[in-house]
């Protein structure tokens, strides 16, 4: 999906080619991850960068003769510590990740901070040091970085910013599209753990749970995969927007449908108590450290034994499989044996919880 | 300047190691690149992130058999429409300008925004479309992104943050180290324009003046000094904290004086009155779009024609010389003989300029 660079658009007599919406403004939903987040870039960033913005959350573009992989995602979740984890674990696994779903093997990272003047010191340490274990943890080094200090008020404690660097193997080539029927649809382990985790410190919201975030670096098991020679059509970590906005992106992407199994769907009890709890559907609730896996089924066998050998994957299984109906679209089989649409979701379940 | 990775810091427990502060919290400071902002690198973010992070503005490092930039800026300033640019603008040059100050040849950039809530979508297009046209412009790439939004009052309109990724020539090494005593000190044009521009149009200070931002990328004034054939020692583009704290950074880094010649600055005298006004010494005001080089002194006339014969060095000229006396320390020569240091800037003359 690349658009070329359009002179046409003049946003300062703009009306708004964004569609569906009511007011010309930036609402929460953009930053969701949902259909709202990908209008914004379909009809806002797109035609205004031009033909070469990648719409994942990585890019593969050619370098000194080999392929490597760029990312970057900023973080603003709130609160910044919480169960499991930090803003700054977050903002190191979470670059990680986007580089290790197209294959890449991460390397290098960058960090920039945005401050709130009147933060403590002390809260800026801790976050950084997050950053340091979690860096050297999954073996990646921070290169640079950079400080700003917004005046109090027009802040909100920390933001981070991470981009990231790797190198991406000969021969792999690992993409959205590449999703075709036949495939199986492995998750890695648990859903929804980091978004109910994140939850059950806010503000007004603070419920007694035992969930800690799954903020992990899945890179290793990435490779563990591509070591055991499993042929891996596609991987997608499923954060904001959850398994269903991972799971829409790529049927459309690829033009299959999705058929999931959803007796299959590894959701704790505690994290369905949480959903119910809260109203939210599970399968729209982030995860920070658990990956989607396509790959046809004669690989499957050696793919979920590989995930299941390495400790991010103990609880690998499959939830679904890619089909020839309803392409675009993903569909739940549920217990009873009938079926619901699995929708895009549309704005935001759960802000900032990245 | 590195350090190992240390656990023994304890953040949790912490009695604010960075020094000459009175209270352990953010100020404004730490973000204005002067003295405050490198005791943030050095005593919290270096030892928390460990050995591998450059000081710099970019950090050059090994892959695929060669070697890449890599470099991040955030972009905080406010207005983010100001007379000659835009915050679009400044985060695709300036972060072109960093990759470019290690010699590198800039080819990919990622954007990132964080976004108000309520922030209307044609002044989202209007930045995103100057990010486009930046990067046409510059040649360079956008390839990747990432959009959060964050809840009203937790922001201030739009946050960007780039992150590029060039590559280092065979046998180019330009870093602060490399300067040494009999290196000319060349400037690429007129100091303190960017700065005066946002003043300006800040709310509260708006004053008459003709001055626009000079931002632009300096990648292609970087390759025609090094087509030319000229010996770089150390590029830097003088942005928060001006050439007072660039020059400063330097002369520490290399351990060598730096004289300038005051009468030689280029201070154009619309810059010289709004500093007046302002009681701001045009020395530590940000400029967007200029370059100081050192050289060795045989090298200085090829330089020297080689900026001149570029559109964006046109107005190049030698301001100083790298000498044996007073290391570390930058020292000027006024019109009447006499001498002045100037000081690396401790805080910031001038918040959220960039």
């Amino acid at each position: 999906m690349t658009s070329e660079r359009s002179s046409a658009i003049d946003f300062e007599n703009w009306s708004c080619p964004v569609p569906l919406r009511d007011t010309p403004q930036v609402v929460m939903g953009h930053g969701g991850g949902g259909a709202m987040s990908a209008e914004l870039v379909e009809h806002l960033f797109l035609p205004a960068y031009g033909s070469s913005v990648s719409p994942g959350d990585s890019a593969v573009v050619p370098l000194l003769g080999g392929r490597i992989a760029i990312s970057t995602d900023s973080y603003v979740v709130k609160p910044m510590f919480f169960p499991g984890g930090s803003i700054g674990d977050l903002a190191v696994n979470g670059t990680i990740n986007d580089l290790a779903m197209s294959g890449a093997t991460p390397l290098y990272l960058s960090i920039a901070f945005i401050l709130q003047e009147g933060t403590p010191l002390a809260t800026v340490g801790r976050i950084a040091s997050a950053v340091g274990a979690a860096a050297a943890a999954a073996g990646v080094s921070v290169v640079t970085g950079d400080t700003k200090v917004v005046d109090n008020g027009s802040g909100d404690g920390v933001y981070l910013n991470t981009a990231g660097v790797g190198v991406v193997p000969e021969g792999v080539t690992i993409e959205p599209a590449r999703a075709a029927a036949g495939d199986v649809v492995i998750i890695s382990g648990d859903i929804g753990v980091h978004g109910i985790a994140v939850m059950s410190v806010r503000e007004g919201l603070e419920f007694e749970t035992s969930v800690s975030s799954d903020t992990a670096a899945l890179h290793s098991l990435v490779a563990a995969m591509l070591g055991a020679g499993a042929d891996v059509h596609v991987l997608r970590d499923p954060t904001r927007g959850g398994v269903a906005a991972s799971l829409n992106e790529i049927a459309r992407s690829a033009k299959v449908g999705i058929s999931l199994d959803e007796p299959s769907l590894p959701i704790p009890a505690s994290v369905a108590d949480a959903c119910s709890l809260l109203g939210l559907d599970a399968l729209q609730v982030a995860n920070e450290g658990k990956l989607l896996a396509f790959v046809p089924a004669e690989s499957a066998p050696l793919a979920l034994e590989a995930m299941r050998g390495h400790p991010l994957g103990a609880g690998a299984t499959v939830i679904g499989a890619c089909v020839e109906e309803h392409p675009g679209m993903v569909v739940a089989r549920t217990a009873l044996g009938g079926t619901r649409v699995v929708n895009m979701p549309i704005g935001e379940q759960l802000p900032r919880i990245c």
